[in-house]
């Protein structure tokens, strides 16, 4: 993180050069954003010229979460970062927005009836608004249905309560001191540890097979 | 799993275009897997005619359960129904030898000491053999880093704990009837999972969401 941050005097601000140097993000980058509005205007010291601040050099990190590690696209990253100007009157519908847009809808899936009556068995509120997760779900289970796998009785059940229990955990630790954070954290702490649990899944599997078999 | 299923009567063959037909394989695949040795030969009835029984069906679905859903490359598939036909030892080896094939190793990863260490931490025993999934494990914990992302205290921990219960249930519950299903089992176990894994974790944080923020 220690690239992305500006130092400078107070009062005094820095060069879109400068700006680029320190945050690592090139010149014509920078313009676009500017011009794209998902970064904010400097203050204009001569026709050709604007001095740049700690609150750009944030900005410029926090799009760099979103579109780099977090995955988003230029479109799904603005939307979370208007919605984060101007935001909605809960955190959690401004949650809704960045984990919407880092995974974005697609069509509606068949399997969809089936996923509802999962989620009443389950005790989850069925909101339309979330109707693309329940697709991904329906998608999720009719690939096994696909490749006549069928899960072992109680799996799914257990999946789903360890999904819970370690959600819950995630969504206790969300950071609250401003939305950029707490959308941020949620962006990346979304995509970011998908890779990280699926091969801890794999090696806790290895030693649990060694146990079994070994 | 029907359409795999060839049924004949006993000690008569089906020709190819009728295993073809059956297990919705193409015959030039089938010539193929022929060729490759994946697939071993019918009984020759004439020069150019050869007849199938329900052990080539039951091999036919085997591969396209793991080049299909399994998404193992031919190479990889081939290694796996390689060591089903000469298992080694132990069930623990026959099930490596397919895990390794769904999870093909990388390059060495400087963050490898690291991962030592936790594993050193966990109990889990460090096997050279695995240096791959080490590897992985330290990619996913330096996409973390690079994006600056710090996952909050006990969050790796408690991640680990989970899929060490997941990966319990699941090895609990590979059929041991034969090799055969227990490698097809753990290949499209391991693989298919994986999705349903993570937007179930996708939608438990909306719920947790929703919950503490709502």
């Amino acid at each position: 993180m220690e690239s992305y941050t500006v130092q400078c005097q107070e009062g005094t601000g820095v060069r879109i050069s400068e700006l680029s140097r320190r945050s690592g993000v090139s010149i014509p980058t920078i313009k676009f954003y500017l011009r794209e509005g998902l970064l904010h205007d400097g203050v204009r010291t001569a026709a050709t010229q604007a001095q740049y601040d700690e609150t750009h050099a944030a900005r410029l990190a926090l799009i760099r979460a979103l579109v780099g590690a977090g995955g988003l696209s230029l479109a799904a990253a603005s939307r979370v970062l208007h919605a984060i100007d101007d935001p909605p009157e809960s955190m959690h519908e401004l949650l809704g927005v960045a984990a919407a847009a880092a995974h974005p809808a697609g069509d509606r899936h068949p399997g969809h009836d089936r996923v509802h009556e999962l989620m009443r068995e389950w005790g989850w509120p069925i909101e339309a608004k979330d109707c693309s997760s329940h697709d991904e779900l329906a998608v999720a289970l009719g690939a096994l249905d696909d490749a006549g796998f069928v899960l072992p009785e109680g799996t799914l059940d257990l999946y789903k309560d360890h999904m819970e229990q370690i959600a819950a955990h995630e969504l206790a630790t969300v950071p609250t001191e401003s939305a950029a954070a707490a959308v941020r954290h949620v962006v990346l702490g979304t995509v970011l540890p998908e890779p990280l649990l699926l091969i801890l899944r794999r090696m806790a599997q290895h030693q649990a097979s060694a146990r079994r078999f070994g």
